[in-house]
Protein backbone atom coordinates (compact mmCIF):
# COMPACT_ATOMS: atom_id res chain seq x y z
CA UNK A 1 0.00 0.00 0.00
CA UNK A 2 1.47 3.50 -0.67
CA UNK A 3 -0.23 5.32 2.32
CA UNK A 4 -1.12 3.96 5.60
CA UNK A 5 -4.64 5.02 4.84
CA UNK A 6 -7.22 2.00 3.71
CA UNK A 7 -9.05 3.23 0.83
CA UNK A 8 -12.56 2.50 2.36
CA UNK A 9 -14.62 -0.13 0.44
CA UNK A 10 -12.16 -1.31 -1.85
CA UNK A 11 -10.59 -4.59 -1.30
CA UNK A 12 -6.60 -4.56 0.14
CA UNK A 13 -5.56 -6.71 -2.72
CA UNK A 14 -6.29 -3.31 -5.05
CA UNK A 15 -4.39 -1.08 -2.45
CA UNK A 16 -0.90 -2.49 -3.19
CA UNK A 17 1.97 -0.42 -4.89
CA UNK A 18 0.62 -0.98 -8.74
CA UNK A 19 -2.21 -2.93 -8.28
CA UNK A 20 -4.45 -0.18 -7.85
CA UNK A 21 -5.50 0.56 -11.03
CA UNK A 22 -8.38 -2.39 -10.69
CA UNK A 23 -9.82 0.03 -7.68
CA UNK A 24 -9.54 3.28 -10.37
CA UNK A 25 -13.24 3.80 -11.70
CA UNK A 26 -12.49 4.48 -15.48
CA UNK A 27 -10.67 1.94 -18.05
CA UNK A 28 -7.13 1.90 -17.67
CA UNK A 29 -5.72 1.42 -21.05
CA UNK A 30 -1.72 0.45 -21.60
CA UNK A 31 -0.59 1.57 -25.31
CA UNK A 32 2.35 -0.38 -25.87
CA UNK A 33 4.78 0.60 -28.67
CA UNK A 34 8.04 -0.29 -27.24
CA UNK A 35 9.99 -3.04 -24.87
CA UNK A 36 7.77 -3.64 -21.72
CA UNK A 37 10.05 -5.46 -19.36
CA UNK A 38 10.36 -6.17 -15.61
CA UNK A 39 8.78 -3.83 -13.88
CA UNK A 40 6.93 -2.35 -17.18
CA UNK A 41 5.26 -5.37 -17.55
CA UNK A 42 4.38 -5.45 -13.64
CA UNK A 43 2.44 -2.15 -14.51
CA UNK A 44 0.89 -2.87 -17.77
CA UNK A 45 -0.79 -6.24 -15.91
CA UNK A 46 -2.50 -3.93 -14.00
CA UNK A 47 -4.02 -2.16 -16.51
CA UNK A 48 -7.27 -3.21 -17.74
CA UNK A 49 -6.72 -3.46 -21.39
CA UNK A 50 -3.46 -3.63 -23.33
CA UNK A 51 -3.09 -2.15 -26.74
CA UNK A 52 0.28 -3.01 -29.20
CA UNK A 53 2.01 -1.88 -32.00
CA UNK A 54 3.50 -4.62 -33.97
CA UNK A 55 6.78 -3.40 -32.36
CA UNK A 56 6.37 -3.83 -28.89
CA UNK A 57 8.43 -6.51 -27.01
CA UNK A 58 7.71 -8.27 -23.12
CA UNK A 59 9.65 -9.91 -21.34
CA UNK A 60 9.59 -10.41 -17.36
CA UNK A 61 13.30 -10.23 -17.18
CA UNK A 62 13.56 -11.09 -13.50
CA UNK A 63 14.57 -14.68 -13.68
CA UNK A 64 17.56 -13.43 -15.83
CA UNK A 65 18.67 -11.08 -13.37
CA UNK A 66 18.41 -12.95 -10.10
CA UNK A 67 15.33 -11.53 -9.34
CA UNK A 68 11.88 -12.98 -8.27
CA UNK A 69 8.02 -12.19 -9.63
CA UNK A 70 7.59 -8.83 -8.07
CA UNK A 71 4.78 -7.04 -6.76
CA UNK A 72 1.97 -10.03 -7.39
CA UNK A 73 3.28 -10.78 -10.75
CA UNK A 74 2.68 -15.10 -9.83
CA UNK A 75 -0.91 -14.22 -8.97
CA UNK A 76 -1.45 -11.73 -11.62
CA UNK A 77 0.21 -13.08 -14.85
CA UNK A 78 -1.58 -16.21 -14.56
CA UNK A 79 -5.42 -15.12 -14.65
CA UNK A 80 -4.32 -12.88 -17.78
CA UNK A 81 -2.59 -15.79 -19.91
CA UNK A 82 -3.28 -18.95 -18.01
CA UNK A 83 -0.73 -21.19 -16.08
CA UNK A 84 1.56 -22.87 -19.09
CA UNK A 85 2.16 -19.30 -20.63
CA UNK A 86 3.13 -17.83 -16.99
CA UNK A 87 5.09 -20.17 -15.99
CA UNK A 88 6.92 -19.74 -19.72
CA UNK A 89 7.18 -16.58 -19.30
CA UNK A 90 8.20 -16.36 -15.43
CA UNK A 91 10.59 -19.25 -15.78
CA UNK A 92 12.67 -18.49 -19.00
CA UNK A 93 12.17 -14.71 -19.28
CA UNK A 94 12.51 -15.02 -22.51
CA UNK A 95 11.32 -11.48 -24.81
CA UNK A 96 8.36 -12.09 -27.06
CA UNK A 97 7.12 -10.09 -30.14
CA UNK A 98 3.48 -8.75 -30.16
CA UNK A 99 2.30 -11.54 -32.32
CA UNK A 100 2.83 -14.23 -29.51
CA UNK A 101 1.48 -11.44 -26.82
CA UNK A 102 -1.54 -11.35 -28.50
CA UNK A 103 -1.76 -15.67 -28.88
CA UNK A 104 -1.17 -16.13 -25.26
CA UNK A 105 -3.80 -13.01 -24.29
CA UNK A 106 -1.40 -11.06 -22.99
CA UNK A 107 -2.52 -7.99 -25.08
CA UNK A 108 -5.65 -7.18 -26.42
CA UNK A 109 -5.19 -6.33 -30.26
CA UNK A 110 -2.24 -5.57 -32.22
CA UNK A 111 -1.99 -2.82 -34.82
CA UNK A 112 0.79 -1.79 -37.05
CA UNK A 113 2.92 0.57 -35.83
CA UNK A 114 2.93 3.31 -38.38
CA UNK A 115 -1.05 3.69 -37.59
CA UNK A 116 -1.04 2.66 -34.10
CA UNK A 117 -1.49 5.81 -32.28
CA UNK A 118 -4.26 6.70 -34.66
CA UNK A 119 -5.58 3.25 -33.45
CA UNK A 120 -5.50 3.57 -30.07
CA UNK A 121 -7.13 6.89 -30.19
CA UNK A 122 -10.23 5.60 -32.54
CA UNK A 123 -10.24 2.80 -29.91
CA UNK A 124 -10.35 5.04 -26.87
CA UNK A 125 -12.54 7.49 -28.08
CA UNK A 126 -15.59 4.78 -28.99
CA UNK A 127 -15.19 3.82 -25.92
CA UNK A 128 -15.64 7.23 -24.28
CA UNK A 129 -18.41 8.17 -26.66
CA UNK A 130 -20.11 5.35 -27.52
CA UNK A 131 -19.81 3.52 -24.07
CA UNK A 132 -22.20 4.21 -20.70
CA UNK A 133 -18.95 5.41 -17.94
CA UNK A 134 -21.66 4.50 -15.55
CA UNK A 135 -21.43 0.85 -17.07
CA UNK A 136 -17.61 1.13 -17.49
CA UNK A 137 -17.11 2.04 -13.70
CA UNK A 138 -19.81 -0.49 -12.12
CA UNK A 139 -19.07 -3.41 -14.71
CA UNK A 140 -14.99 -2.99 -13.98
CA UNK A 141 -15.68 -3.10 -10.13
CA UNK A 142 -17.78 -6.48 -11.23
CA UNK A 143 -15.36 -8.40 -12.83
CA UNK A 144 -12.14 -7.49 -11.03
CA UNK A 145 -14.75 -8.36 -7.72
CA UNK A 146 -15.42 -11.72 -9.08
CA UNK A 147 -11.92 -12.87 -8.68
CA UNK A 148 -12.85 -13.24 -4.87
CA UNK A 149 -15.95 -14.43 -5.33
CA UNK A 150 -18.39 -17.37 -5.47
CA UNK A 151 -20.25 -17.38 -8.58
CA UNK A 152 -23.58 -16.90 -6.06
CA UNK A 153 -22.26 -14.44 -4.97
CA UNK A 154 -21.05 -12.68 -8.15
CA UNK A 155 -24.46 -12.96 -9.16
CA UNK A 156 -26.46 -11.87 -6.11
CA UNK A 157 -24.19 -8.50 -6.79
CA UNK A 158 -25.25 -8.60 -10.44
CA UNK A 159 -28.80 -8.56 -9.67
CA UNK A 160 -28.52 -6.23 -7.26
CA UNK A 161 -26.80 -4.08 -10.19
CA UNK A 162 -28.72 -4.99 -12.62
CA UNK A 163 -32.12 -3.19 -10.82
CA UNK A 164 -30.12 0.03 -10.22
CA UNK A 165 -28.89 0.29 -13.97
CA UNK A 166 -32.38 0.28 -14.74
CA UNK A 167 -32.86 3.51 -12.65
CA UNK A 168 -30.03 5.21 -14.09
CA UNK A 169 -30.03 7.86 -16.68
CA UNK A 170 -27.26 6.40 -18.93
CA UNK A 171 -30.17 3.51 -18.93
CA UNK A 172 -32.85 5.71 -20.49
CA UNK A 173 -29.97 7.46 -22.63
CA UNK A 174 -28.72 3.87 -24.02
CA UNK A 175 -32.31 3.23 -25.27
CA UNK A 176 -32.99 6.44 -26.08
CA UNK A 177 -29.93 7.15 -28.91
CA UNK A 178 -30.18 3.61 -29.75
CA UNK A 179 -34.14 3.84 -30.79
CA UNK A 180 -33.47 7.75 -32.05
CA UNK A 181 -30.30 6.16 -34.51
CA UNK A 182 -28.15 9.64 -33.22
CA UNK A 183 -24.78 8.92 -31.08
CA UNK A 184 -25.18 8.67 -27.48
CA UNK A 185 -24.63 11.26 -24.56
CA UNK A 186 -23.75 9.58 -22.05
CA UNK A 187 -23.37 11.51 -18.31
CA UNK A 188 -22.05 8.70 -16.09
CA UNK A 189 -25.11 8.58 -13.90
CA UNK B 1 -33.07 -19.55 -8.30
CA UNK B 2 -35.92 -20.34 -10.74
CA UNK B 3 -38.18 -21.88 -7.85
CA UNK B 4 -38.19 -22.04 -4.20
CA UNK B 5 -37.51 -25.29 -3.58
CA UNK B 6 -33.52 -25.64 -3.66
CA UNK B 7 -31.95 -28.83 -6.01
CA UNK B 8 -30.34 -31.28 -3.29
CA UNK B 9 -26.96 -31.87 -3.76
CA UNK B 10 -26.22 -29.12 -6.76
CA UNK B 11 -24.87 -25.70 -5.63
CA UNK B 12 -26.39 -22.54 -5.00
CA UNK B 13 -23.81 -21.25 -7.57
CA UNK B 14 -25.73 -23.37 -10.30
CA UNK B 15 -29.49 -22.62 -8.98
CA UNK B 16 -29.75 -19.47 -10.46
CA UNK B 17 -31.75 -18.19 -13.46
CA UNK B 18 -29.14 -19.46 -16.89
CA UNK B 19 -26.92 -20.42 -14.38
CA UNK B 20 -28.19 -23.82 -14.14
CA UNK B 21 -27.04 -25.72 -17.39
CA UNK B 22 -23.71 -26.85 -14.95
CA UNK B 23 -26.11 -28.91 -12.96
CA UNK B 24 -27.74 -30.38 -16.12
CA UNK B 25 -26.28 -34.11 -16.59
CA UNK B 26 -25.58 -33.99 -19.90
CA UNK B 27 -23.64 -32.08 -22.44
CA UNK B 28 -25.51 -29.07 -23.57
CA UNK B 29 -24.41 -27.22 -26.25
CA UNK B 30 -24.68 -23.66 -27.82
CA UNK B 31 -24.60 -24.65 -32.33
CA UNK B 32 -24.60 -20.78 -33.10
CA UNK B 33 -24.95 -19.14 -36.71
CA UNK B 34 -25.88 -15.90 -36.15
CA UNK B 35 -25.96 -12.64 -33.29
CA UNK B 36 -24.99 -13.99 -29.96
CA UNK B 37 -26.06 -10.23 -27.67
CA UNK B 38 -26.40 -9.13 -24.12
CA UNK B 39 -28.89 -11.85 -22.71
CA UNK B 40 -28.54 -14.27 -25.45
CA UNK B 41 -24.49 -14.26 -24.95
CA UNK B 42 -25.11 -14.99 -20.88
CA UNK B 43 -27.04 -18.21 -21.67
CA UNK B 44 -24.37 -19.63 -24.51
CA UNK B 45 -21.94 -19.19 -21.28
CA UNK B 46 -23.13 -21.47 -18.86
CA UNK B 47 -23.34 -23.75 -22.12
CA UNK B 48 -20.92 -26.66 -22.13
CA UNK B 49 -19.63 -26.16 -25.28
CA UNK B 50 -19.88 -23.66 -28.17
CA UNK B 51 -19.90 -24.42 -31.98
CA UNK B 52 -20.26 -21.48 -34.06
CA UNK B 53 -20.31 -20.86 -37.76
CA UNK B 54 -18.83 -18.22 -39.31
CA UNK B 55 -21.16 -15.96 -39.87
CA UNK B 56 -21.75 -16.10 -35.64
CA UNK B 57 -21.18 -12.25 -34.31
CA UNK B 58 -21.10 -11.68 -30.22
CA UNK B 59 -21.21 -8.38 -28.31
CA UNK B 60 -22.05 -8.20 -24.76
CA UNK B 61 -23.61 -4.85 -25.40
CA UNK B 62 -24.42 -4.22 -21.58
CA UNK B 63 -22.25 -1.19 -21.09
CA UNK B 64 -23.88 0.53 -24.59
CA UNK B 65 -27.17 0.25 -23.14
CA UNK B 66 -26.12 1.35 -19.55
CA UNK B 67 -26.60 -1.90 -18.45
CA UNK B 68 -23.96 -3.98 -16.72
CA UNK B 69 -22.31 -6.99 -16.47
CA UNK B 70 -25.51 -9.30 -16.01
CA UNK B 71 -26.80 -12.78 -14.70
CA UNK B 72 -23.13 -13.42 -13.38
CA UNK B 73 -21.21 -12.59 -16.40
CA UNK B 74 -18.38 -11.00 -14.68
CA UNK B 75 -17.63 -13.84 -12.63
CA UNK B 76 -18.46 -16.48 -15.63
CA UNK B 77 -16.70 -14.75 -18.48
CA UNK B 78 -13.43 -14.52 -17.55
CA UNK B 79 -13.53 -18.53 -16.34
CA UNK B 80 -14.04 -18.72 -20.34
CA UNK B 81 -12.01 -16.37 -22.36
CA UNK B 82 -9.24 -14.81 -19.20
CA UNK B 83 -9.57 -11.70 -17.67
CA UNK B 84 -8.33 -9.26 -20.66
CA UNK B 85 -10.46 -10.61 -23.12
CA UNK B 86 -13.64 -10.64 -20.70
CA UNK B 87 -12.58 -6.95 -20.02
CA UNK B 88 -12.59 -6.41 -23.18
CA UNK B 89 -15.81 -7.95 -24.59
CA UNK B 90 -17.36 -6.20 -21.17
CA UNK B 91 -15.98 -2.69 -21.09
CA UNK B 92 -15.70 -2.47 -24.92
CA UNK B 93 -19.35 -4.23 -25.94
CA UNK B 94 -17.76 -3.90 -29.29
CA UNK B 95 -19.00 -6.57 -31.83
CA UNK B 96 -16.49 -9.75 -32.73
CA UNK B 97 -16.90 -12.68 -35.10
CA UNK B 98 -16.49 -16.20 -35.09
CA UNK B 99 -12.86 -15.96 -35.37
CA UNK B 100 -11.87 -13.45 -32.76
CA UNK B 101 -14.33 -15.47 -30.85
CA UNK B 102 -12.23 -18.49 -31.42
CA UNK B 103 -8.99 -17.03 -30.55
CA UNK B 104 -10.44 -15.78 -27.25
CA UNK B 105 -11.61 -19.13 -26.96
CA UNK B 106 -14.93 -17.77 -26.68
CA UNK B 107 -16.16 -20.42 -29.22
CA UNK B 108 -14.96 -23.94 -29.06
CA UNK B 109 -14.97 -24.58 -33.03
CA UNK B 110 -16.07 -22.63 -36.12
CA UNK B 111 -17.38 -24.10 -38.95
CA UNK B 112 -18.41 -23.33 -42.51
CA UNK B 113 -21.88 -21.63 -42.98
CA UNK B 114 -23.14 -23.60 -45.68
CA UNK B 115 -21.65 -27.01 -43.84
CA UNK B 116 -22.22 -25.92 -40.25
CA UNK B 117 -25.62 -27.94 -39.04
CA UNK B 118 -24.15 -31.02 -40.77
CA UNK B 119 -20.97 -30.72 -38.72
CA UNK B 120 -23.24 -29.53 -35.68
CA UNK B 121 -25.09 -33.38 -36.06
CA UNK B 122 -21.39 -35.13 -37.09
CA UNK B 123 -19.61 -33.90 -33.99
CA UNK B 124 -22.93 -34.25 -31.40
CA UNK B 125 -23.92 -38.16 -32.55
CA UNK B 126 -19.97 -38.92 -32.36
CA UNK B 127 -20.58 -37.85 -28.50
CA UNK B 128 -23.68 -39.74 -28.27
CA UNK B 129 -22.20 -42.41 -29.91
CA UNK B 130 -18.75 -42.90 -28.75
CA UNK B 131 -18.65 -41.52 -25.29
CA UNK B 132 -19.74 -42.93 -22.15
CA UNK B 133 -23.21 -41.35 -20.78
CA UNK B 134 -21.97 -42.32 -17.63
CA UNK B 135 -18.75 -40.45 -18.25
CA UNK B 136 -20.11 -37.55 -19.40
CA UNK B 137 -22.44 -37.32 -16.40
CA UNK B 138 -19.42 -37.52 -14.11
CA UNK B 139 -16.99 -35.49 -15.52
CA UNK B 140 -18.87 -32.61 -16.38
CA UNK B 141 -19.70 -32.72 -12.54
CA UNK B 142 -16.01 -32.91 -11.43
CA UNK B 143 -15.13 -29.81 -13.96
CA UNK B 144 -17.70 -27.75 -12.57
CA UNK B 145 -17.33 -28.61 -8.79
CA UNK B 146 -13.64 -28.38 -9.30
CA UNK B 147 -13.77 -24.49 -9.75
CA UNK B 148 -14.81 -24.13 -6.13
CA UNK B 149 -12.12 -27.02 -5.12
CA UNK B 150 -8.40 -26.70 -3.50
CA UNK B 151 -6.58 -29.07 -5.67
CA UNK B 152 -6.40 -31.60 -2.96
CA UNK B 153 -10.11 -31.76 -2.46
CA UNK B 154 -11.03 -32.51 -6.56
CA UNK B 155 -7.88 -35.30 -6.01
CA UNK B 156 -9.80 -37.10 -3.57
CA UNK B 157 -13.24 -36.80 -5.87
CA UNK B 158 -11.34 -38.36 -8.80
CA UNK B 159 -9.97 -40.71 -6.80
CA UNK B 160 -13.05 -42.21 -5.45
CA UNK B 161 -14.84 -41.09 -8.98
CA UNK B 162 -12.06 -43.59 -10.53
CA UNK B 163 -13.16 -46.83 -8.40
CA UNK B 164 -16.28 -46.38 -9.37
CA UNK B 165 -15.96 -46.08 -12.78
CA UNK B 166 -14.35 -49.33 -12.62
CA UNK B 167 -17.15 -50.97 -11.59
CA UNK B 168 -19.44 -49.64 -14.27
CA UNK B 169 -21.12 -51.02 -17.11
CA UNK B 170 -19.62 -48.33 -19.07
CA UNK B 171 -16.20 -49.35 -18.56
CA UNK B 172 -16.68 -53.09 -19.73
CA UNK B 173 -18.19 -51.75 -22.98
CA UNK B 174 -15.63 -49.35 -23.61
CA UNK B 175 -12.67 -51.67 -23.18
CA UNK B 176 -15.16 -54.37 -24.67
CA UNK B 177 -15.97 -52.39 -27.99
CA UNK B 178 -11.90 -51.17 -27.89
CA UNK B 179 -10.45 -54.67 -28.46
CA UNK B 180 -13.06 -56.13 -30.69
CA UNK B 181 -12.90 -53.40 -33.05
CA UNK B 182 -16.77 -52.34 -33.18
CA UNK B 183 -18.45 -49.53 -32.42
CA UNK B 184 -19.53 -49.51 -28.78
CA UNK B 185 -22.72 -49.87 -27.37
CA UNK B 186 -22.79 -47.79 -24.09
CA UNK B 187 -26.07 -47.46 -21.44
CA UNK B 188 -24.76 -45.11 -18.83
CA UNK B 189 -24.76 -47.27 -16.13
CA UNK C 1 0.32 -39.24 -1.96
CA UNK C 2 3.05 -41.50 -2.93
CA UNK C 3 4.11 -42.23 0.97
CA UNK C 4 2.44 -41.88 4.02
CA UNK C 5 4.77 -38.96 5.10
CA UNK C 6 4.14 -36.00 4.08
CA UNK C 7 6.48 -33.63 2.82
CA UNK C 8 6.60 -30.50 5.10
CA UNK C 9 6.17 -27.13 4.07
CA UNK C 10 4.90 -28.50 1.01
CA UNK C 11 1.07 -28.33 0.52
CA UNK C 12 -1.29 -31.44 0.40
CA UNK C 13 -2.43 -30.45 -2.96
CA UNK C 14 1.32 -30.48 -4.33
CA UNK C 15 2.39 -34.42 -2.63
CA UNK C 16 -0.52 -36.31 -4.85
CA UNK C 17 0.30 -39.13 -7.00
CA UNK C 18 1.62 -37.25 -10.15
CA UNK C 19 0.70 -33.98 -8.55
CA UNK C 20 3.89 -33.26 -6.81
CA UNK C 21 5.83 -32.12 -9.83
CA UNK C 22 4.93 -28.65 -8.71
CA UNK C 23 6.81 -28.95 -5.96
CA UNK C 24 9.85 -30.20 -6.87
CA UNK C 25 12.90 -26.78 -7.18
CA UNK C 26 13.63 -27.09 -10.39
CA UNK C 27 11.55 -27.02 -13.83
CA UNK C 28 10.08 -29.90 -14.99
CA UNK C 29 9.73 -29.89 -18.86
CA UNK C 30 7.63 -32.28 -21.17
CA UNK C 31 9.11 -33.22 -24.25
CA UNK C 32 6.33 -34.11 -26.44
CA UNK C 33 6.78 -36.27 -30.23
CA UNK C 34 4.29 -38.83 -29.73
CA UNK C 35 0.80 -39.68 -28.38
CA UNK C 36 -0.24 -38.20 -25.19
CA UNK C 37 -3.35 -39.90 -23.76
CA UNK C 38 -5.34 -40.61 -20.79
CA UNK C 39 -3.33 -41.07 -17.62
CA UNK C 40 -0.11 -39.84 -20.56
CA UNK C 41 -1.96 -36.60 -20.37
CA UNK C 42 -2.46 -36.23 -16.89
CA UNK C 43 1.38 -36.55 -16.12
CA UNK C 44 2.26 -33.95 -18.66
CA UNK C 45 -0.16 -31.35 -16.83
CA UNK C 46 1.98 -31.75 -14.08
CA UNK C 47 4.88 -30.68 -15.67
CA UNK C 48 5.62 -26.96 -16.08
CA UNK C 49 6.37 -26.73 -19.47
CA UNK C 50 5.01 -28.41 -22.34
CA UNK C 51 7.51 -28.69 -25.73
CA UNK C 52 5.76 -30.41 -28.48
CA UNK C 53 6.89 -31.65 -32.23
CA UNK C 54 4.04 -31.19 -34.74
CA UNK C 55 3.73 -35.07 -35.20
CA UNK C 56 2.46 -34.95 -31.16
CA UNK C 57 -1.01 -36.05 -30.61
CA UNK C 58 -3.04 -35.30 -27.73
CA UNK C 59 -6.53 -36.74 -25.82
CA UNK C 60 -7.81 -37.07 -22.51
CA UNK C 61 -9.65 -40.64 -23.72
CA UNK C 62 -10.75 -41.23 -20.22
CA UNK C 63 -14.69 -40.59 -21.52
CA UNK C 64 -14.37 -43.19 -24.66
CA UNK C 65 -13.46 -46.22 -22.02
CA UNK C 66 -16.08 -45.15 -19.79
CA UNK C 67 -13.74 -43.47 -17.12
CA UNK C 68 -14.00 -39.98 -15.51
CA UNK C 69 -11.31 -37.13 -15.06
CA UNK C 70 -8.44 -38.70 -13.61
CA UNK C 71 -5.95 -38.02 -11.14
CA UNK C 72 -7.08 -33.99 -10.27
CA UNK C 73 -7.41 -33.33 -14.11
CA UNK C 74 -10.91 -31.44 -13.73
CA UNK C 75 -8.89 -29.07 -11.44
CA UNK C 76 -5.44 -28.79 -13.55
CA UNK C 77 -6.81 -28.48 -16.68
CA UNK C 78 -9.00 -25.97 -16.73
CA UNK C 79 -5.99 -24.04 -15.38
CA UNK C 80 -3.92 -24.56 -18.31
CA UNK C 81 -5.87 -24.23 -20.99
CA UNK C 82 -9.72 -22.76 -19.99
CA UNK C 83 -12.90 -23.85 -19.02
CA UNK C 84 -14.01 -24.47 -22.46
CA UNK C 85 -11.01 -26.16 -23.88
CA UNK C 86 -11.13 -28.04 -21.00
CA UNK C 87 -14.85 -29.48 -21.40
CA UNK C 88 -13.99 -30.09 -24.82
CA UNK C 89 -11.33 -32.41 -24.34
CA UNK C 90 -12.86 -34.13 -21.37
CA UNK C 91 -16.37 -34.60 -22.35
CA UNK C 92 -15.54 -34.83 -26.33
CA UNK C 93 -12.30 -36.94 -25.64
CA UNK C 94 -11.10 -36.05 -29.18
CA UNK C 95 -8.06 -36.24 -29.93
CA UNK C 96 -6.24 -33.32 -31.23
CA UNK C 97 -3.00 -32.45 -33.11
CA UNK C 98 -0.01 -29.99 -31.64
CA UNK C 99 -1.41 -27.03 -33.76
CA UNK C 100 -4.85 -27.42 -32.13
CA UNK C 101 -2.80 -27.79 -29.04
CA UNK C 102 -0.55 -24.61 -29.27
CA UNK C 103 -4.03 -22.32 -29.64
CA UNK C 104 -5.15 -24.10 -26.37
CA UNK C 105 -2.66 -22.79 -24.66
CA UNK C 106 -1.84 -26.95 -23.93
CA UNK C 107 1.72 -27.13 -24.99
CA UNK C 108 4.23 -23.83 -25.00
CA UNK C 109 5.76 -23.89 -28.29
CA UNK C 110 5.55 -26.95 -30.97
CA UNK C 111 8.62 -27.44 -33.27
CA UNK C 112 8.98 -29.18 -36.66
CA UNK C 113 9.41 -32.72 -35.70
CA UNK C 114 13.02 -33.24 -37.69
CA UNK C 115 14.49 -30.83 -35.51
CA UNK C 116 12.22 -31.37 -32.35
CA UNK C 117 15.12 -32.90 -30.18
CA UNK C 118 17.37 -30.59 -31.15
CA UNK C 119 15.45 -27.97 -30.43
CA UNK C 120 14.37 -28.88 -26.60
CA UNK C 121 17.88 -28.98 -25.84
CA UNK C 122 18.59 -25.15 -27.09
CA UNK C 123 15.82 -24.27 -25.21
CA UNK C 124 16.67 -26.17 -21.54
CA UNK C 125 20.17 -25.27 -22.05
CA UNK C 126 19.17 -21.38 -22.62
CA UNK C 127 17.39 -21.94 -19.44
CA UNK C 128 19.86 -23.74 -17.48
CA UNK C 129 22.51 -21.16 -18.95
CA UNK C 130 21.01 -17.95 -18.64
CA UNK C 131 18.44 -18.00 -15.73
CA UNK C 132 19.05 -17.87 -12.29
CA UNK C 133 18.35 -21.69 -10.55
CA UNK C 134 17.48 -19.52 -7.87
CA UNK C 135 14.84 -16.95 -9.52
CA UNK C 136 13.64 -20.42 -11.00
CA UNK C 137 13.08 -22.01 -7.67
CA UNK C 138 11.71 -19.25 -5.53
CA UNK C 139 9.56 -18.06 -8.66
CA UNK C 140 8.17 -21.24 -9.76
CA UNK C 141 6.74 -22.00 -6.15
CA UNK C 142 5.48 -18.30 -5.90
CA UNK C 143 3.16 -19.06 -8.95
CA UNK C 144 1.75 -22.45 -7.52
CA UNK C 145 1.15 -20.84 -4.47
CA UNK C 146 -0.82 -18.12 -5.76
CA UNK C 147 -3.14 -20.77 -6.93
CA UNK C 148 -4.49 -20.83 -3.66
CA UNK C 149 -3.60 -17.16 -2.34
CA UNK C 150 -5.59 -13.67 -2.70
CA UNK C 151 -3.77 -11.37 -4.63
CA UNK C 152 -2.69 -9.32 -1.11
CA UNK C 153 -0.95 -12.77 -0.05
CA UNK C 154 0.73 -13.53 -3.11
CA UNK C 155 1.87 -9.85 -3.21
CA UNK C 156 2.98 -9.80 0.50
CA UNK C 157 5.17 -13.48 -0.49
CA UNK C 158 6.59 -11.04 -3.50
CA UNK C 159 7.62 -8.45 -1.06
CA UNK C 160 9.56 -10.62 1.05
CA UNK C 161 11.30 -12.13 -1.71
CA UNK C 162 12.07 -9.52 -2.88
CA UNK C 163 14.03 -8.10 -0.23
CA UNK C 164 15.53 -11.67 -0.01
CA UNK C 165 16.55 -11.83 -3.89
CA UNK C 166 18.40 -8.48 -3.34
CA UNK C 167 20.98 -10.14 -0.79
CA UNK C 168 21.83 -13.02 -2.84
CA UNK C 169 25.09 -13.84 -4.85
CA UNK C 170 22.42 -14.66 -8.38
CA UNK C 171 21.27 -11.38 -8.26
CA UNK C 172 24.64 -9.89 -8.03
CA UNK C 173 25.90 -12.34 -10.22
CA UNK C 174 22.73 -11.03 -12.67
CA UNK C 175 23.71 -7.23 -12.76
CA UNK C 176 27.40 -8.12 -13.31
CA UNK C 177 27.51 -10.31 -15.98
CA UNK C 178 25.00 -7.93 -17.78
CA UNK C 179 27.02 -5.05 -16.95
CA UNK C 180 30.31 -6.85 -18.02
CA UNK C 181 28.31 -7.82 -21.02
CA UNK C 182 29.19 -12.06 -20.43
CA UNK C 183 27.46 -15.23 -20.05
CA UNK C 184 26.18 -15.08 -16.56
CA UNK C 185 27.56 -17.77 -14.10
CA UNK C 186 24.94 -18.50 -11.80
CA UNK C 187 25.37 -20.90 -8.47
CA UNK C 188 21.75 -20.87 -7.16
CA UNK C 189 22.18 -19.24 -3.64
Amino acid sequence: MQTGAARKGVRSDFQKKYSYFPAVGKPVIAAINGPVVGLGLVIALYCDLRWASDSARFSTAFARRGLIAEYGMAWMLPHLVGLPNALDLLLSARTIDAAEALRMGLVNQVFPNDVFLQKVGENARDMASNVSPRSLRVIKQQVYDAMFQTLSEAFETSEREMLASLQSKDFKEGVAHFIEKRAPAFTGR
